[in-house]
């Protein structure tokens, strides 16, 4: 590459990451696709890590951001009420909450996903008056503290340089062999001297993205929300990452006949990658003193526009939630393609949050380093990174989406191809 | 009003705040002034809580984001190397740090202060390999677990619902009458049983913003620096409400010959209010793994573009700094007005970042409450809320100062005739 | 009875538990019987809670400890040198280390086994560098805060007030139905991402004294030093209730082939019912400073007379150890009897540590309230309280055993015979 | 010395201590006075910290457990009733609590007073629903993690290799130079940002034993317990080592007109130096559950015997605590002698609990070593072991109190003699 990065190596932190899987400079973004500082396209099935579902510079919510700028529009609030708010939360009503019966209030917290989920386990805690949270394996829920001792990374928990204390953890749906994980916890919770202090919460992903592309069934989670309700914890559902379609519908679990008491939401929420991030919760926990959880930038107000426009254009009929069953079918045949390749090799994940586990860090990543290397982006995930992941912005293309397959496919030939020779 | 805001009391979480002292609904913005949907226009001396210090909209910040949006330029690109970051770090480099003689690196935090200070903790502690930190009277650094820990409010804390460990709390300067606050530091430190464990860095605001505008003398942030070293630990200045031109200067503590090991900076370092957040840190210090430390948002490519601009604007000789200079003296001579009607009123704060402590939570809420009615945004601050404190833009006008500082007169004056009659 | 208890009503605190079930005033003791104020006497099928394994007043003990005190021998003598130590820790040397080849240094705590289980916890941790305990389901280590953050029971954890941290719940093997305790805890050690820190260590009792006579298997154990070792975790074997004799050797895992790295002793290691505890220790753990971890009491001086005693008298050779075998077998058989007469019950527990699960904990509250009665002091166990626990005297005649279980078979029959006719 | 040590080295921890300090081999003691193996004298005025207040071996304490013991009294009763506990706590109600209108229940905890402390917490959080425990610089209050949290001391704290959280740290009297303690605390206490969260209790120690024979003075004690009443919290005294008589009076706070809600006692308590700990609560704090906090060992019989004469013997009437005002005058005298020695050195604690502040712990531990060789057991005390510290026996004759005082003399005159031939 022809770009100069040595301003980056010299003024921006270490703890900087995908630039040094995708080392090169971009400079534009449009649908599925981005360009960088020497003209080379990229096919983008990482989307800002499932931020950027409906793609790059969706051009309704370019022109309406641009026209709210133009018009000298709130572009910082605090938590005033503003119009665009209001337009924002009257259309999340009608397109969302409305047509799927669901009855909740948005909190506007810090515009990141930790800040949505610190806001769940303090509510949590609050309504319950307990401490105790049952976070699951493989679960990410963010980097901030409080979400960081419910986040199961050795690594980042080792970040802390402290404790990460008020978190039991228990078996994702299927994690352990041989390990019924619903029988584990209802029998751990029930007994009176198994030193599992009554919990506040149980906080789960419908699908742990960063854990793998684990995705819980609707048994699993129907029979948490009956142990929460028997053991008088509330149930969130952190569908950052796997809700706004990406699991295939607005909300992951939305076919799972669960009733979330918390819903912590961001990534997608904007509709185009502005940080914006809410806590989605039943009226009759919305206890909350005025400011009791705040922050500087609640409820970005650009955020507001684009999602918005996001509601209206993609969420107001059932077109594009049909879309993304073809689009998943589709998905699954290409992966399906590339796991043949490979002995062991299984898929994971459901709807547009899919991805093979090649068995191995070192082979997933040697295949996205070759994809990179092709023209597509593309990452893993697990806890041993060992999940080559798709989160192709869900506008994708058919065309573009076998484009993209095709670069896997190759890359993961190649490299078996090798590894063959390798081992012949 | 006329507006009708029963969507937010339907929808939106009661942990809303700043509506309830501003019950009406924006529409607009420009520089220092807002105005609401009934087209009334308000005088912004809140500024989005020092987030809007070159005021809203700014023209060039305004046209260079629509540019920047319209050539589909990257919106969301987690922290991969973009052009525009590499602009913006550029130009940090240039104008900010170069001509201060500082050698900081940039860790592009999730885009809020709370985050931005969650990530200074941790790399102090694991910079020191300590876990306790000494946090002050009165500080406000977040509302995340980890910075809410050395966040002082009681009722801010008590949202946490569980523990907030790690911290040990100390006098502010000045904060406890007849006590020395450093030397009540030095000397608790100095003792090997006074159970007071090593630290692993000082947190401290130079002013504090939330606290009540205590602003901390070269004298005792030159002091804390010395303890710091002497007791191996980091001092951390929060720079996120005082900082960007606010105290007058870039940094606040521009002036007192003090190197901080990290400073924590959000709010007005985007330039137009955007979320954006950072943590600046001496180069020895960036020993971050990758990622070890992460976020979704983290470097909100929008906010790089506006930030950028804010810099080679305002920062790139003095003159805007001994603008501020002036401002200052006028905002001085009209507080010290509004004191004067009040016995025992003192001035608190300074730069731009100054009030008037009234005496008691009740005039000071009732005092703003009528400047609201009067067309002027001015908040309170303090333990007991009881200082009416002046955030105005930087970049208001000497006359549109004089016209808020004039409401915030008169209705003083009101109050006070009011309290005097009522006392007789 | 007619004895006055006013006294423990006016002055002794709701705390107080045993005299609850057993609401008479004991005035003598001797062997395995105790004798109230009105003369009536009890057979002792509790034993100070597996304190007294050798009996009330060992004739011997009480002979020595006599001597001691008519000679002016040291009562209390902090960790000074002192003949009586000297003696007693070249006899524990002679008679339990050498034979059984194990090599442990030997540390006097406070004389309480919680405070033995607080050191083992404080020099685990040290040793590894590392936070985390392992505990298990229906574990029982003490009051203290340490102790009890690993002690299962849901009451006794309330009674902190605060928080238990640092330490994470694994089942205890057969906790759980359809779950293989020991897989479980291996393959949620192994996956990076489970959430479970590295482990400081794991602690264990072998049997089970509150929880209900859980005796872990030679499998269990070897696999739990097995995975201790991958993990660089100590192995703690708490043998506090387990130990002395209990389960038919000295220590209750001495046919285990296990190398415990700490060992908390206490209740029956004074020989005579003595406050006195020490943690035993594999000499390359002991990196303890000098009085790092102290108290007032450690080493209680007349106990190590009655302990040399104890040792002296019942371990010089495999004669007690012969004849606790046999013992073992007759109260198996006779607990079988009375599990005969209850649909369901189980026998649990292992040598002279056996009880019956009778399936609830109020038919086992109303059998050992009959058995009082009826001349016979026992207690129950379990996280429900569902198991009749005996914990006679090791010294227990045959006779006397057999007299003892004869009480307790017909009052199991008349509870379980009201309990049919109240079925009918 | 003649005798072999080597069975310590081999078998005892490296956690020992004060055998270090006094390196020989103790065989008998008799009132003030230690005899070892090769038959040398030493005069002890360390009394087992304070647990031997009235002397080694006291005749009529032998005298009464030796007849307890023959006639096969209790030796270990659980918590069961005896005809001994009924004995003791009758004559504690008639001579302790009546003639001084107190109105407490005895709690009895595990025999330590580490433990008394930990129950203590434990009450003062349940009672109060809060966590937070105040404690102050230099104090010392046990080694198990709950009371280990409020210890001072940087060593023994840094032993717990975990978190000690739940206490914030208030300087003593006097702790700080130029800082007014009680003013310090009510001033935090008081402001609703200081992030002190609202206590459960203070805990602290009427002379600091452990950390430099610190005394309260009554305007600290009473400001202390106006705080604790204004702020909702509990007072508890912790007279474990200060109490029995060792500052005085048998509570060292008799003259303070202070009533505390909890009192931990241990050390002397037993009279003779056997395990016992209790702790004194006002009754309508004393909610505790049936065995909430418990412990095998809690109210050992034995001391139930001895802690019974003794207070028949010493606590009957006033003439014990006569002789001491006199021995006490007796002590400061000598003491006064010996800091006239030593520039700057000063006289420190209160009753028979005094000490020299000779400025250095070097220097004061090089006076003890060198009692030691004369004859004279003594020990330091203070943060940095500067204060020569004089715990001997109550009931020490004064010409015994003169013979100690005169070795102690000697030994400093000698090495501060030393220190000026090494100045020149």
């Amino acid at each position: 590459m022809s770009t100069d990065n040595t301003i980056f190596e010299r003024r921006e932190s270490e703890a900087r990451s995908y630039c040094r899987s995708f080392p090169t400079r971009f400079v534009r973004a449009k649908g599925s696709e981005m360009w960088d500082a020497d003209g080379k396209r990229y096919i983008d099935f990482l989307a800002g890590c499932s931020s950027l579902n409906y793609g790059h510079n969706d051009d309704d919510m370019q022109a309406a951001l641009i026209e709210h700028i133009k018009a000298d529009g709130i572009t910082h609030g605090l938590d005033m009420f503003t119009e665009t708010k209001a337009d924002f939360l009257t259309t999340f009503e009608e397109v969302v909450l409305k047509p799927r019966g669901m009855d909740y209030k948005v909190m506007m917290t810090g515009p990141t996903g930790t800040n949505a989920v610190e806001a769940a386990l303090k509510l949590a805690r609050k309504v319950t008056g307990r401490k105790n949270v049952i976070a699951f394996t493989n679960g990410f829920h963010g980097m901030t503290m409080g979400a960081l001792a419910a986040t199961g990374n050795a690594g980042k928990r080792a970040g802390a340089g402290t404790d990460l204390d008020g978190v039991t953890r228990m078996p994702f749906e299927g994690a352990l062999e041989g390990i019924d994980s619903l029988s584990y916890l209802e029998q751990m919770l029930s007994n009176g001297s198994s030193g599992i202090d009554a919990p506040a919460a149980f906080l789960i992903e419908p699908i742990q993205g960063e854990g793998g592309l684990n995705a819980a069934s609707k048994e699993f989670l129907q029979g948490l929300q009956r142990l929460a309700k028997e053991h008088g914890a509330l149930l969130i559902l952190d569908d950052i990452q796997a809700g706004c379609g990406r699991a295939g519908s607005f909300f992951s679990f939305e076919d799972m006949d669960v009733q979330p008491d918390l819903i912590p939401m961001a990534k997608s929420f904007s509709g185009m990658g502005l940080p914006f991030a809410a806590l989605l919760m039943k009226p009759e926990h919305d206890i909350w003193g005025p400011a009791e959880h705040n922050g500087t930038f609640r409820g970005n107000t650009h955020a507001f526009v684009t999602a918005r426009v996001a509601l209206e254009k993609f969420w107001k009929d059932d077109a594009f939630q049909r879309e993304l069953a073809e689009k998943s079918v589709l998905l699954t045949t290409g992966l399906q393609a590339i796991a043949d390749e490979i002995p062991g090799a299984t898929l994971k994940g459901r709807g547009l949050m899919q991805g093979v586990d090649v068995g191995s860090g070192d082979l997933a990543g040697a295949i996205c380093a070759r994809c990179f290397e092709a023209g597509l982006i593309i990452e893993t995930s697990g806890a041993e990174d060992e999940v080559v992941k798709v989160l192709a912005p869900l506008t994708t293309s058919p065309a573009l989406m076998e484009e993209g397959l095709g670069i896997l496919l190759d890359a993961t030939r190649a490299l078996t191809d090798n590894n063959k020779i390798a081992a012949e």
